[in-house]
């Protein structure tokens, strides 16, 4: 059985999800959704909303803020899957004082492995000035590292500006 | 009478302005300039100034920090218009409390219908970390917002890096 | 006698350095490596060692955290030279309070001028939001005068995205 997996990265509101549920319903349905978001807050909660109310019955959606491996261990073979988004849940470990290089490393190998049509969709947080926050460096690090580790392993890349998908590789 | 709008897509200091002025003068003089930068502080007239100390005769200067539409609509059939730039704008209205998500269909919609060679130019602000700040982050999501309607509309996009213009549609 | 300068521009942890020694090792070794980067604490030590571990006996390095152009005089002709990174040695100047707009300028000529397989890093600072610091909004501008003139300059011009190069001149 063969799968493939598509890496779309993009800055905030780049049009990120978008792309990847149009990638993805390029597929028959059902279509499995793998979502990281936790509605820690009233924002959070809002934007989870958002994006769920765009998606329609067809989708079957498993949270998955720490888990994502897990998750993907439960969906079938050939099913299409997004997982929306890895530096959310990347975000996500770094709360919960995970070692981020070591999952980082298990969930690229398991991704780079796909049993169907796999999308995951990442941020590109590494283009503004050095944060002065320590953590957060911390943060922009690990996210960096793990989209290279993706992008080296995915076998396609877009990136998403201003709603554009452009291919990168 | 036919019209078209390139929109012009850069980071802080990555040519955007000397781009869009360059795609203007491509055609015959004179041009106008719908400025949205207010002289708020020392800073910020400094940048004007030299912004403006590139323009020549030539241009046609319109100070428009809010009513971009205003500034449109005051413009001749045929002419070429640089608008200079919706982020800016979209910072303005943020300061004046107003309804972001609506200004912004808005003037999408006028700059959609151009009259002539128009260029809107505006920032990309969402690749880097997360603000730690609500109002940055509210203010983040709506110029993505306003990028992606833009781009949705406009017969051409560019993208400047360093000076570079990088066609992405 | 001929050179050739390859200018490779990328955000954080996006492959730059990487890509960059690869470029170099296309040429038969020594390499030089000019290193802008100072231990000046645990985090930067830290960086510059795992920077360091990567590079092999193949590589001569010096140390020039400001005098990026003396470093590069001292270079013999024909040599590959990798100076890594501008940002940074920007970032050193501006702590020393230099004029960042001049030295800039003397050293892009200086680049401008390359004496053999030459490659220069910088990063992209300025696709996030304005920060809040008048001198981090000076430093950004700085560093995006700077990669636009190295750009105008350089033979070609290579962004990093994710660990991918793409050329962008």
């Amino acid at each position: 059985m063969t799968g493939s997996l598509t890496f779309v990265l993009g800055g905030a509101r780049s049009g990120k999800s978008r792309h990847g549920e149009a990638l993805i319903a390029e597929h028959p349905a059902p279509w499995h959704y793998i979502a990281t978001a936790e509605a820690l807050d009233a924002e959070m909660g809002a934007r989870i909303a958002a994006h769920r109310a765009r998606r329609d019955a067809r989708w079957i959606t498993a949270e998955a803020p720490r888990d994502v491996a897990g998750a993907l261990g439960a969906i079938p073979d050939g099913a299409p899957v997004l997982v929306d988004c890895l530096t959310l849940w990347l975000s996500n470990l770094l709360l919960a004082e995970a070692d981020l290089e070591a999952e980082t490393g298990r969930l690229v190998e398991i991704l780079a492995a796909p049993r169907g049509p796999w999308v995951a969709i990442a941020n590109e947080v590494g283009l503004g000035i050095v944060p002065e926050n320590a953590l957060a460096r911390r943060f922009r690090d690990a996210a960096g590292v793990l989209n290279q580790r993706l992008a080296a392993r995915a076998d396609r890349v877009i990136l998403t500006v201003a709603g554009i998908p452009i291919r990168a590789r």
